[in-house]
């Protein structure tokens, strides 16, 4: 295999061939294929594309750059949930113990927020002790005694992925769904989870900015993941406006715990459910879509998926008196309420200005070394559809830094629209995509 | 500047800013902008182009990125020709010498072969002591003395396209007329002659395989050396058969200095009169074409033009007795004729097969850092239209490796192909090339 042919072979729109992909991966990982000759390729795959069987093979490669977890023979059916990223997303600190509490084994390994993004990872740190960082063998055990481990994706496991995902950043070629597709397949086959649901985020907050973007994405996961014998669904959700009335880390896993305990947003509750549901579907347990729903909202009302939170904190040494003592929590030095400007009707909540307000009142990162405050965000944020008055709270501006805080009153206002009257409802899931339409 | 929003605007088929541009080259000159980013930009501009614009300050980013020679407030007015390479080239031999007969100043700085392209650098340096390696002082000392300085890049010069040039040809971004422009001009312009002539080859053998590519090239070469304010022109030749009866490095050397005492074959001693007589005309002297070429025809006869080339190669430590006893040059150890295979006449030579087979006699470099054999090579070659009887030699091949040379007696012979009639005559220059056609 010669790097530049198959550089020139992309270019020219040409179809690689499995073995020349393979070995491009393998070469790359080991550092024999240089940072340029990548981004060389991957330019080339931007402008060429790549065919759903290419997809396929780049993504296997990369998984195969190191170690794989296997869950194989394990007594449990093996599933787990991708999300591609958005504001107020908590969805996976209830939804990995919902489907545990329903039968399932989650091995999660989940990441780190970036830009407006929030990342699972840095949630659930904000729990103090909680680690996020075991070892293959301790995550293993973790799933197999609670049903639930969400760690932190090692040096080990698909570093393919994280080298070319880092060189992709700084030289143009992230928007390209067969490399975006390797690099979220490559991970989650890693794990080894024999299900694989996809919650593609669509809207002005998310990666995914139209469902004709969203729709390809989740078709190329769709196809890859089959192709390499998984049971795979995808959901396309909104994410114009916040999930739930928080954003931000520690505020984000108190509203999870409240959503654990039975209560929560509506929009919280709903999608979680939803979400949990096609993975239980999919994986064969709780029957058919309908009755896995009633079954998870029952798991949701009579504390069995809180359990298993409890349990996944305490078994990855966090401290579990958080789910009763909200207040062990990193808290803020200060809260500034948010005025609403006049009396109406809260027609939509901009998720992208959300974010960005978020990101700087400490809670984001702009760069991957960034520190992020745990207890800053935003919270008590209002919802389409609800009434406000003039001067009433439309969220809570949550930071260690009030002045700063306090230059971001007037951005945080104008994420909020208010008008005369109550707007559509909001679709949460926008599409169910299946491979084929 | 960002580069990677540099490169994401490139990739959008966006027109770059010339102040980015030139940071992007600046900061790849000095590293602070590494590989991967200029291997994405460059695959990138190979998909989406550039304008003459951009191209232009891209080119002359390149120049700026080291030492330029000036020969401002000279005499005479300075001159140079660029060919884009073939098998048999050594026009450069013949045409610095006789353009600096002719008044002109010629600061030549020349590459190296790779493939089966020849280097005007390597068979210069088949004469003993010829050193290419001047300083820009004395680069200058020479063509003030002499006329004519035939020299290699040197490492200040142009180092954006040193390390650029290096890139391409190891990430598939070789083919794109605004980085071959940028690399080619970006060196010539370095040189400070106001005159600038291109050769740009065409044909089976040539970088270039047709017309109208060739003709895009030769465009954008006149755009951008017009833009900076340089008198330009442009021919496409032939480069489907070699350019007379020797490839190689020492034979090519002997033909030249038979060309430069008014013999040689008849298309070296005509191509040469016609790109000199394009440079005289551009840079102004001896009159209009047609009096130019008799003027450097004459030039040819009378010895004046070798005079120039033996006093180029004193000053350059070359030993010029070379001249005069051609033995003085390296010598093969073996010399194998190839017979013709049946009586005909020669109809065509195949100058891609040529050079394959200088470069397995050991004539040539597959990379960089071979070392080449300068006695190597092929000479009294056959031309199309003349008659051969079977078993007469159609060439001759030069080697130190006579073992080697009989394996490819059976690829030599095949290019050449003998017919029963006389093909139609050679058409040199296929067309000039003006800007604004």
């Amino acid at each position: 295999m010669i790097p530049q042919w198959v550089i020139e072979k992309k270019r020219d729109g040409g179809i690689l061939q499995p073995d020349d992909i393979r070995a491009f991966i393998a070469g790359y990982t080991t550092g024999a294929i240089p940072d340029y000759q990548m981004a060389a390729l991957a330019m080339a795959v931007f402008f060429r594309g790549m065919t759903p069987e290419e997809t396929a093979v780049l993504t296997d490669a990369m998984m195969r750059s190191g170690d794989c977890v296997s869950f194989a023979g394990w007594p449990r059916p093996t599933a787990d949930k991708h999300s591609t990223g958005g504001i107020g997303d908590k969805l996976s600190l209830m939804l990995g113990p919902l489907a545990a509490s329903a039968g399932l084994a989650v091995p999660m390994i989940a990441g780190r927020g970036l830009g407006i993004t929030g990342g699972t990872l840095d949630k659930l740190e904000s729990i103090p002790g909680y680690t996020s960082q075991l070892s293959i063998p301790e995550f293993q055990r973790v799933v197999d005694e609670v049903g639930c481990s969400i760690i932190g994706q090692t040096a080990r496991l698909a570093p393919a992925d994280k080298k070319l995902y880092a060189l992709r950043d700084v030289t143009g070629t992230v928007p390209s769904i067969p490399l975006i597709t390797a690099s979220i397949m490559s991970k989650k086959l890693a794990e080894g989870a024999d299900t694989l649901v996809f919650d593609v985020k669509c809207g002005r907050a998310a990666f995914m900015q139209t469902p004709d973007a969203a729709r390809e994405l989740a078709l190329s996961l769709l196809r890859v993941g089959r192709a390499l014998g998984r049971r795979m669904g995808a959901l396309i959700t909104d994410m114009a406006q916040p999930l739930g009335r928080t954003a931000g880390n520690a505020v984000e896993v108190a509203e999870a715990i409240e959503t654990l305990k039975g209560g929560g947003p509506a929009d919280t509750r709903a999608l979680t459910i939803e979400l949990a549901a096609l993975m239980c579907e999919r994986a064969g347990v709780l029957g058919d879509r309908a009755a896995a729903r009633r079954a998870l909202a029952e798991r949701l009302d009579d504390g069995r998926a809180l359990e298993v939170f409890r349990r996944m904190v305490e078994a990855q040494g966090g401290d579990a008196r958080v789910i009763d003592e909200p207040l062990r929590l990193p808290q803020p030095v200060a809260a500034l309420e948010v005025p609403a400007p006049r009396d109406g009707i809260v027609t939509e909540v901009d998720a992208r200005r959300i974010g960005r307000v978020v990101l700087q009142l400490g809670g984001g990162r702009t760069a991957t070394d960034d520190v992020i405050d745990p207890a800053a965000g935003v919270d008590r944020l209002v919802q389409a559809g609800e009434a406000v008055t003039r001067g009433q709270p439309l969220m809570r501006l949550l930071t260690r830094d009030d002045v700063r805080a306090g230059t971001l009153l007037q951005e945080a206002a104008a994420a909020v629209q208010i008008g005369e009257t109550a707007p559509a409802e909001r679709k949460l899931v926008i599409e169910e995509v299946r491979e084929g339409e």
